[in-house]
Order: C-alpha cells, then structure tokens, then sequence
C-alpha cells in the first residue's frame, strides 16, 4: 500500500457517476410527509406545485438506490470536485494521538460549503423544466451563495430571502450573491402575506430561518415559471450531498482505510446525510460497522433535546409535515448563537436512523466550538465555518481518547466550509464577549407548544 | 494523450523538490541593492540587520539555479498544494474562442492567495536562526494573513503593521491575522519613531506601504530576536513564489501541452516573477519562446508609466535602495484604489527583464477589471480578488483576439487568490459608484521628484 498523501484527490475517472439513496437500504423507511391541512400523505401532485418535477421523484423515491448524475451536472462537478479528503498529519502529530485522523473538505469553492453540491442539481432540474427561475430562504448564506452561482451557470433567476439578521450582519454574503446576479431581500419582508403578517405581529423582529421559508414558498407558488428549493432537510438534498459521502468512501478504499468513527455536523442534516451515507449503506447492508455521530450546538439541539414527531417546517405552516426531531417549529434558537445549525427540525431520514439507535448525537457549546475552530485553523491552516467546527470538536475528543487507550482508531469527519464570512463570530470569540447557551426545560416546553397533533 | 481535465492535481511525488532561481540564467543580472546612505552596494552583513541570515544569502545569490526546499517546508506545502491548474473549459466556451485558457489557482488556502509560499519559507528561515519573531506590513491583507499562517505553524511572534486605511475597510482580515495569533497595529502608529514623524506631518493619514514598511522594519531593527520580513519585490521571494511556475510547467508538460502566452498580475511582481520564472528561464537559455505579460491597474502604472532607478522602497527612507521600474515613493495611488497592486515600484529582477524587452506589459482600468471579474466567476465560479482580476482581463482580452484570427493559443494566466475580504470593493461596483483613476504627468512627476541622485 503506498504512503497516504496530506491530500487525496480523487481523478475525474473516479468521480461518483450515480448519487447513492440510502432510504432505498433503510429499513425503517422515513415516515411520508403529510399535507399541512389535511395530515394525509403529500402526493406527487400536490408536492409539484412548490418542487421541480423531478426533484418530487426524487423526494418520494424511496426504493431505487442509485440515481444516475447527470452529464451537465458531473460537468459543473468538476469545476469545484473532487474536494480533498485530507489526511490531518499535522493534527495527529500535535495531540500526539495514535489515532488517524480525516478530513472531507467541501471549502474549496466559492459558496464556501458543501452547499452547491445540491444547488446546482437543483438549478438544473429547474432548467429541464423550462422555469424562469426558483426561490429559496438563507440563513448564514451558504445556501443562497450557493444557489446564486448554479443559477447563474444555468442562466435562471434566482430570489434570495436572507434571514434579516443575517442579512444586515454579513453585508458581503449578500454582496457574492449580487455578484452572480440573485436578487437578496431581508426576510420578514413587504413583498409577502406571510412577511407582512409576522412584521405585523412582531415588528423589528430579526427573522428567523422558518420565516423566510414561508416567504420564498409564497413567492414561488405566486410567481408564473418559479418553483421553491431549498438547501437542507428533504430527502432530494440527502440524495446530492451523498456525494460527499461517495468521494470520501473511494478516496479511502483506494488506499485500504477502514474508518472507524464517522463524524458531522448538524443543522437540517445536509451535510452529515451526504457524508455518512455509504457507510450507513454499508451498516444497514450488515457489511460494515461504523460509529457515526451527529454533533450539534448546545443553543439548538434537535437530537439530543428534541421530540421525534409530525412538525411544521416552517413558521408560516404552509410546507409539508415532517416527522423528525425536531424543538417544535416555534423555538427560537438563542440569537448570540453563530452560524448556521440553527434550525428548529433535522431531516427526516437522519431522524429515523437515530430512533433506529443506528447513529449518536452531541451537543457542544459555542465557545469549546470555536476553541477547537482556532486550535484547527492554526494547525491545519484551514480556517473552518462555525458549522464545520461542531465536527472539529468531537473529532479532537475522540483523537484524545485514543491516547488514553492507545487505539489506533481511524477518524473521518466533515469539514464542511470556511469561516470566512464569519469572523464577526470569531471576533467576539478573540474579545470574550460570545456567551454559550442551553435553552431551559420552560422554553423548549415552550418550543413544542406549536407540534400539530397528527 | 489523455483527455485533459478540468484540474490537475499534481501528486505529491510531482511537487517541486527545489526552487528556481531565475537570475542565474539573467544575462543582464538585476542592478545591486545599495546602502541608502552610502549609496554603495548593501553587504550581506548590512543586510543582516533587517533580514535572516539564510534569506540575506538568497537575496544575493545570482548564480545558483536551482535552492533545495527544505523538507519542513515541503511538507507544509503539501497541506495547501498542490495549486490545482485549471483548464477554463466554461470560460473558453462562452467566449467561444478557439484558445485554449489556463489558470493557476493560488486561493485554496486561508490566506487566500499565492503570499503563503513565501511566508513558509521565511518563517521557516527565522526559525531556524532561533528568532523570537517577525515584523512585516500589510496592505490589502494576504501578506500579512499568510504570514500570520506561518509564524503560528512555527510557533514564532509575528507583528503585522497594516496600513490604516485597511485596517479600517477590512475588519475581517484583521481578524484572520488575530486567529493565528498575530498583533496588528494600524499604521502610521505612534509605536514608531518614523510613524510618529509621519502623523505629526500628516495628521489623520490613512497610511501607505512605504510608512507600514518603514514602521516595521524600525520595529525588526530594534527589537531583540526579529528581523523583517516581506511579501513582495525582493528576489529572496521570487525565489520561493517560483514554485508556481514550477507546478505550472510541470503541469503543462505532463499533458504536452506548450504555452504561448503567460499573463500575471503585477504589483511587486511576487506573483508574476513566480508564475513566469520557468517560462522566462526557458526563454533566457533559447530552449522556448513565450508572450509574457505583466498587467497593472492604470492608476498605479509602474512599468508602463515609470521611470528604471533607484528608488527607495519605503517612506522612511531606511529600506536599501532598488533599481527598479517605479513611479517615485513619494507617488500616492488612488484612495478609490481596491485591493493590492498599489505599490510605487517593482521587483528589480522583473524590472530588469521588462527593461531588456523579454516581457510586455499592458494597463487596465478598475472598472474593466471588475467588469471581467464578474464575468469570470460567473462562469468559472471561482469569485477571483481584484488583483487576480487584472490578469483575468487581459486573458480574456487575447482569447478574443483569437476569436479573430482562429489562432488556437494557449493562454495560461494567474489567478492569485479570492477576493472574500474584498466585497466592499465589488459592492461599489455593482451600485456603480467605481471610478477609474489615471495619474495625469503632472502627478507623475511630482512622485518622480524624490527619487534618490545614484
């Protein structure tokens, strides 16, 4: 076997050609999503009016386990992948652990995240079906970053509604988003029922991520040629990011490495669906044991704190119901928390699989995530989104354990995106002024008030 | 001959094992640094004072091709190279040009640029000296951001002197510094003989280059265990930058593939001296021909505008003097000026190689510039930052020119870094409120009033 390079790039040849759909090896399958008005299970039809065609097949398919990549999108694919798996030798070194450790880096293009592995398949089923352009929410701005580049590449129009605090906040995430043509709006806005109704209740309120979701969903069925996608949570945004998980698993078995423990982080689920997703095929299939643990933030902890029930995915309640974990569509996270993984629910699939006690889950507080972020940066260079470093932080714990064990446990883990629209977070961070947060039993008491009763 | 991909990756097996030291095939040798007092040509002992031992040796070596790349270095490159050459298959298509683009990509590191080959290396050298530390200045941000990178590695002190005016403008890049470790201090400080006489005469001065390097080199000078380091214009970083060129070549050849034209950015020349050497050698020894151009912005117009003389290299006067292509240090690009390339003078090697005809060099505006930013990242997603965006434009400007002719060319040009930290400049752009800037005679001449009698 030849020596692990710090970096493993998988040749174009060696490129997933087919996205892997885990639910087709799940046993358990993720329960159906319900019409919001009548708790029936959403059909085809009805989903067609807010989704793609395709992307609707793709959602309720739960049987076929591979579904080709298109040539247009391998192409796109190749501009920015394969992304590294890198080997953290320099990591390894400075815990002094027997344990090796991996990274899968998805940084490396100019969304800054794993994002733009579903948006532009998005975009591209989109196009296929002749619409004059697509809606959707952001929070962070990875997604909306994300989504603005793959339609810009296919030529479609793309409206961005930017949680307003966020927007007002990282004035140049809206900047990139202009750079490739989107229009950003800051959400609660003007321009919907939904936006007027909840300024009107709670005027001055920052947004939330359930908020700009109605409003895109409003905007895309009103709208004549537009449809609504969005970049986390739904089974057709599992089924791209597997290619996360595909790549990772190639570039491993090409040099014979077994991974032990498989670690992401979580907010809807996107990225940590996409990496683990072959080797939850592979443990599913009996073929393999894998640890693999979800870790999320203290401030908002779906997992670990949430119920496994029908909810709401958005504040406007005009989405389909899903069965997940989730703190109830009316928990609002702590509004100090940095960054992404701030979502109230997790993807219904993941959500499964955890009941099914097929995967773990941790929380961490925002200050040991951004110790373990700088820790990183200033040994492996990288400098990670807050998001990304929910990953970093259990990795290194696990590292850690294995010195005192002395196993030589092989690590794999997502590093999602760069920080580099966030470092007002790792200002606050360097000055000592970010706070941790746990919400208390009242509020999430408070958080599940909303669940439907299905 | 393989299908070409869109990047290749070289192995780490294929990494440049040594540098290329151009001068040493130079016939016509850049002119000697001189003693800004004596006007004699600086001895390596004087050089000393201000630089390490083994990077002052560098700096006058002009006859060794080829400088072995210590191994802690090489394995430092590998955890952010190799910089991937990219076919611009996008690009190509929708200029529908029969050339033939190629581009190295310098921004898949935080530092966001091609800076970090060079930091490494001098961070490495003052380690091995057993300094405590460095001190350099900044501009637009990526010098100082990868220097930071590489003294946090070797776990030496660095002192970033970043001219005020970014400091101000960009808060982020600050705050990258901060995450390695580094102390920034706004320039022209009160920490500093030079910088205290600068801000008596020019209270409320938003800095320049020339004060930030005389600052920091007043602080290396007096300060126990530093020395001074810098991004640009010296040989000694020619040197390391050469690995570019290096990978480039090797790059291209491994496919078959010839150049015909190379194109750069050009500020200090750190990365137009890199990306060319290997060129430019093969050009020097008769073995190839190459087109060579240089781009710079229209308001800071060394080559094409400036006089070849000595000049200082700092506005304290303290630096050694260089002969080079420069517009005088008492020149003051545009406030409205975005991003890098702003510095009065230029590499001597380069400015030699200018002067004896083997290379061109054009100038663009920074609207045009920005306008071909734009355009680039929509195609080829990568979000490029200003100064990278001035060899985009011209690159494009030849693929059209063989849209005439039906030359198929091969072009490869310098995509420096991103341009994240640069938003607020491309902000500006997209409200239409850029302006283009040309220094008219009578300016020029007034920075060409201080040069030194030599």
């Amino acid at each position: 076997m030849s020596q692990i390079p710090y970096k493993i790039y998988l040749s174009e040849e060696e490129l997933p050609k087919a996205w892997y759909n885990l639910r087709a090896d799940m046993k358990n399958k993720p329960a159906p999503l319900l019409n919001p008005e009548t708790h029936q299970p959403m059909t085809a039809e009805e989903l067609k009016v807010v989704f793609c065609d395709e992307l609707v097949r793709q959602e309720l398919d739960e049987t076929t386990p591979y579904v080709e990549i298109p040539q247009e999108i391998r192409d796109f694919y190749k501009m920015y992948r394969p992304a590294p798996l890198i080997r953290a030798y320099c990591l390894e070194k400075k815990l002094g652990t027997p344990a090796k450790i991996y990274y899968k880096f998805e940084g490396n293009n100019t969304s800054g995240s794993h994002k733009l592995n579903s948006a532009i398949a998005q975009a591209y089923y989109a196009k296929q079906q002749g619409l004059k352009g697509v809606t959707t929410e952001t929070g962070a701005g990875q997604w909306g970053t994300a989504l603005s580049m793959a339609c810009s590449y296919f030529d479609l129009d793309c409206k961005v509604f930017m949680v307003k605090c966020s927007y007002e906040q990282k004035p140049f995430r809206r900047e990139v988003m202009r750079t490739y043509g989107a229009s950003v709006t800051p959400s609660p806005s003007m321009d919907t029922e939904v936006g007027r109704r909840i300024l009107e209740k709670h005027p001055g309120t920052s947004g939330s991520l359930g908020c700009a979701i109605s409003e895109a969903v409003e905007v895309a069925g009103k709208t004549e040629g537009y449809r609504y996608v969005l970049g986390s949570v739904m089974n057709q945004v599992m089924l791209h990011q597997s290619v996360i998980g595909l790549e990772t698993k190639t570039a491993l078995d090409k040099y014979g490495v077994k991974a032990d423990i498989v670690i992401g982080c979580a907010g809807g689920g996107s990225n940590l669906g996409g990496l683990i997703a072959p080797f939850m095929g592979e443990k599913l299939r009996g073929e393999a044991d894998y640890r693999i643990i979800a870790v999320e933030p203290t401030s908002c902890p779906s997992f670990t704190r949430g119920v496994f029930a029908y909810d709401y995915c958005d504040t406007g309640m005009v989405c389909p119901l899903q069965k997940m974990y989730t703190l109830g569509s009316g928990f609002i996270p702590a509004p100090n928390h940095a960054g992404g993984l701030r979502y109230h629910g997790m993807s219904s699939t993941l959500s499964q699989l955890y009941d099914d006690g097929l995967m773990e889950a941790v929380s961490v507080s925002q200050t040991e995530v951004f110790e373990a972020a700088e820790y990183f940066a200033r040994i492996e260079g990288i400098l990670p989104a807050p998001e990304s470093s929910h990953a970093i932080k259990v990795a290194i714990d696990e590292a850690k354990k294995c010195i005192e064990t002395g196993e030589e446990k092989t690590i794999v883990f997502g590093l999602t995106g760069t920080g580099y629209f966030d470092m007002y977070a790792y200002e606050k961070f360097h000055n000592g002024v970010m706070e941790n947060y746990s919400p208390t039993e009242e509020e999430l008491a408070k958080g599940r008030e909303g669940l439907p009763t299905v």
